[in-house]
């Protein structure tokens, strides 16, 4: 077995203050282009306002998931903040969501279920985001 | 040194619609009929209404942290969910707790802390749910 | 390519009750002492009263980010729960910001975003915390 190793950066622009993008497609896309076939491939965003997990996606998901952060964290910033209010609920949610993910790869995809997708949480957009990809066989 | 690699997947059963599972004994039992002695072990959960995490494990604590998930997305979906109600609250927590973790193996068991478990958290079953073991020494 | 493995602990001592540790530089202190240039880095934390993250780091941001835990999940514990109160606030708030990290390295240095920093959070101290350092390239 001839092990392969990979260290990519993708950028991806977000559109809005918040949004739940689906990067996915962007993902298996690399692997693909770099025949990366099994493996574990790991996923680092280098960013403290937006975060990055796995979730369920369909059209109504997006806004019911940035509705309950808002819930949990209101982004206005009113539990009396010290640190620029602005920004703090995202740093916080971006904490707590993560922005270390590792996946496993079968035949040069994401071994993801059925309706499992990867998305970037951004939290104080629009901006262009950097995601490293880091693939070990 | 030889390295070892392993990519495999356990099947979990759970029993009820919420609940804290703890999965260490069949990881540890994996590892030890592999013979993965030193490296890290990486466990993915392909679902979306379940998460994988670690925590300390005793007869109540389970109950207490059900209880804590309930408080912060409550499972009734009242908070005008577009999407469907009854899964919305289970993939909000899935996406907060997350479905990808590691952990170092020493001498073919995972170097966990001394109450520190890992656990399948179901939050719609009762079902089985597939986690997929990646070991690289 | 000659690839490079490392399993290292360090241990961190923490000063306060609760408390968000800047831990960046000890990580990065030892990626130079061992030479591990490229590849990833996974920081475990065999503990289940704190957790690991990365977050913004500023003066005022861990007060800030320990409120907005405290508003998530109160200290006091008044919640009802049936486990010995006084630590499962902390149980609760380390499996949901997590204790499995992982990072990419670029020339000895891990590779994140311009404010972006490695925290340990302290739920339940002042302790000595144990992380497990897995490096491959």
């Amino acid at each position: 077995m001839h092990a392969k190793k990979l260290m990519e950066k993708i950028t991806i622009k977000t559109n809005k203050t918040r949004e739940v993008m689906d990067i996915t497609k962007e993902i298996n896309a690399l692997l693909e282009r770099k025949s990366a076939k099994d493996g574990l491939c790991h996923l680092f965003l280098s960013h403290t306002t937006a975060a990055i997990t796995t979730v369920h996606m369909d059209p109504a998901l997006d806004v019911d998931l940035l509705g309950a952060y808002e819930v949990m964290i209101p982004s206005r910033g009113e539990a009396g903040h010290t640190h620029h209010a602005a920004h703090m609920p995202a740093h916080i949610l971006a904490s707590m969501i993560g922005s270390s993910l590792a996946i496993p790869v079968q035949g040069e995809k994401l071994a993801l279920g059925d309706f499992q997708r990867v998305v970037l949480v951004e939290l104080n957009g629009p901006r262009e985001r950097t995601v490293i990809v880091t693939f070990n066989s």
